[in-house]
């Protein structure tokens, strides 16, 4: 490797030591006889001073850099109170590793407001502004511990495919694969392999993976290719226990990003607080009532939330201390696959809202497959077609239960971001496929 | 959750205690007055002991048991020289959860040797075997030590699409997808939006995902959907950097396996030792002298080893006690993003073997684009197809590598399997789209 230590790591306690920093020209600044440069790798920045006393052959090669060059730079570290960080570096040799043409196609600064479709046609360039990259640093945090907290529970990481002949939700909204001559379907969710895989034996599992939905859409909180971390538990007893399982893994993801990921919210200007009470369980009953009596709002389809309603007891909750809640027992079956169970909640289906958002829906399965072959016909959906996912429940399967949580909207709320486009690297929708 | 432990937590030291297990029906045998029925779970498995005598209902019900059921229950360890584990349950209550029927489409033991088709066409209950299920624990396992390694080493987790405008390796085996009426492919690989990512400003970077190749064939060692694990790196000195990266990675793995999958490797009959000694790394020329003077083996194609070369290769190093070994500098350039560099070898395009199987293919890139302009050109690839990925290399980019890791193959050789298809959950091949 090269040999470089990151610019967050430069202190003023190495004053006087020699050392090597690599990154892209942020800024040069000319004050004759006099050059200042900004490096920035993918922690932070440090000033360079160059001086033409010092070293004029350094001084003139300084002198013709321009933005977004790479540049690998030794020097002597000086404490510099008024400098980032306490330091600087005296350059005391330089190598440019790659040069950068001008103009730049998107200024990497956090002044310069591009509109976002602009900045994602050059993520390449978007990417290197540091309260971009702080997003996807904060979704890397973010993901590591919410893995590990699976991880360290005993769940069994598991991978299904994404493509099959049928889709997880009965033919809507499905994106057609030429598969070999053959027609195939990319995965909406890993949702029938999860049970499958319950029905085999395993008891706690997770994935984490890629799901695709073709639905024609133009919104800030949707997109065509979705990243999912779902789970699935066996041997429940009903819901709730699906529910504490997400309870205590996104606790334990927040407090994780408070407590490992400060510069990152700072940079993004996202102020976050662990929710360490019980996440408040109402029913859609309930939330309707707080929705008509606190804001007189009667969501369109009286069968589910709609976005203003969500935004709406999100604020009615946070209020109150509570950034995250679930909704227990809507009565619209979205999927075959929830089911009455003669409870006094309309079903055993809940969705988690988190800062006005829905994240995840999950909620306990129909295992037994007369009931869920039942449900199927009443929901319009031939069982004949999901004959590989109903003859795995002929052969003994545990009660069980599970969810699916967006990540991307997870990161979005994480961040405080508008849109859910600006928590994805690259991200899809109905107009874009590329970069 | 209803309430139970793991079959592999009972033990002799918990006699006389009260205790609760739950799982499938492995196997009943009735000796008339007396009932050992077989528990299992995903940890292993218990005798349950009912008598006639202690509890004549509770008999009953347990006579009426079917294999594969889906039962709970509770009843009193006692310590048994002969069970496995040294302990076996007296039941007090029993729950049945969920019936199975029969007979079953598969049996669920280890010697039942039914073909590898008809027990994918049967995952669910095939998974049921114990050793089958050790595959995906080991893999579970294997996973969660890799991914340790690289977040240890302060590499980032990124997420890239899978749906795109183009091919990585320029329109052969692509799988072409509807995309809202026009047509997009799905990725073969995240290798163009890593290097994207590394122009960007990532230096150390991973990414757990699938990759699709469309190619016929009908081999034990391809699927049509695999799962990679991508590594690139930022700011290297050479190829040698990212040897060293997958080198430890690679160590770090087996060692977790081997003592974390102890009771997995057991069952699969696989024996493992951690490659200690550094990795050899030997030039392709190297590898076709070895082949040509040790077995007179001559690869039909003298630019590539083929899968014989690999094997007898495999053989040759690990009686030297190197089960992983490095093959340097092929000459044939398949894909347009490697190139000779006036080296002693012919490119800085290395693969891994591990016991006598190729895992994943690296190297240095280009990061310079008038020279990666030329190397499409003279592939025969269509530099305008590629400007969205070019265009990231006008505004600096460091030197930088990285490789991509077929997970599949990898649990393959670890679990000491015949076929790839035996280490993937639901995998996909050319006939197999379903379940």
């Amino acid at each position: 490797m090269i040999e470089r230590i990151y610019a967050e790591d430069v202190t003023a306690e190495q004053d006087g030591d020699e050392i090597s920093v690599a990154g892209h020209v942020h800024d040069v600044r000319d004050l004759g006889g006099l050059l200042f440069v900004i490096l920035r790798d993918g922690t932070g920045r440090i000033q360079l001073v160059f001086k033409e006393d010092d070293d004029a052959d350094l001084f003139a090669a300084a002198e013709d850099l321009s933005r977004e060059d790479v540049i690998h730079v030794t020097g002597i570290v000086q404490a510099a109170d008024q400098a980032p960080g306490g330091a600087e570096l005296a350059p005391t040799a330089m190598d440019v590793l790659s040069e950068s043409e001008s103009p730049l196609p998107l200024e990497v600064s956090k002044d310069v407001d591009a509109d976002l479709s602009t900045r994602l046609d050059t993520r390449y360039m978007d990417v290197r502004n540091p309260e971009v990259r702080a997003i996807f640093s904060l979704r890397s945090k973010a993901m590591a511990a919410m893995r590990d907290w699976f991880e360290s529970e005993q769940f069994e990481e598991v991978d299904t495919p994404l493509l099959s002949e049928a889709g997880a939700e009965g033919g809507a909204d499905l994106f057609p694969v030429v598969y070999y001559g053959r027609e195939a379907f990319l995965s909406q969710s890993p949702q029938l392999y999860k049970q499958m895989l319950v029905a085999a034996g395993f008891d706690r599992l997770y994935e984490v993976g890629h799901a695709f939905r073709a639905e024609d859409f133009s919104t800030s909180r949707h997109v065509s290719e979705i990243a999912m971390f779902d789970v699935e538990l066996g041997f429940i007893t009903d819901h709730n226990d699906v529910m504490d399982v997400q309870e205590e893994s996104l606790r334990h993801t927040i407090r994780a990003v408070v407590e490992n990921a400060e510069r990152e919210l700072e940079l993004l200007g996202s102020e976050l607080t662990v929710p360490e009470e019980p996440f408040p369980r109402i029913t859609f009953d309930e939330a309707l009532d707080i929705l008509e009596e606190e804001y007189g709002h009667f969501p369109e389809d009286p069968t589910d939330l709609d976005t203003k309603g969500e935004k709406l007891l999100g604020e009615y909750f946070e209020e109150q201390g509570h950034p995250a809640i679930f909704v227990v027992g809507y009565p619209k079956e979205k999927f075959y696959y929830w089911q009455r169970e003669g409870d006094d909640i309309a079903s055993r289906k809940f969705d988690l809202l988190y800062r006005g958002q829905e994240l995840s829906s999950g909620g306990q399965r129909e295992h037994d497959r007369e009931t869920l072959i039942a449900a199927m016909e009443a929901g319009g959906v031939d069982p004949d077609d999901f004959s590989f996912y109903l003859d795995a429940f002929r052969y003994g399967v545990p009660p069980h239960g599970g969810y699916g949580l967006g990540i991307d909207r997870l990161i979005q709320q994480l961040a405080g971001l508008d849109n859910i486009k600006e928590a994805i690297l690259f991200p899809r929708d109905p107009e874009r496929l590329s970069p």
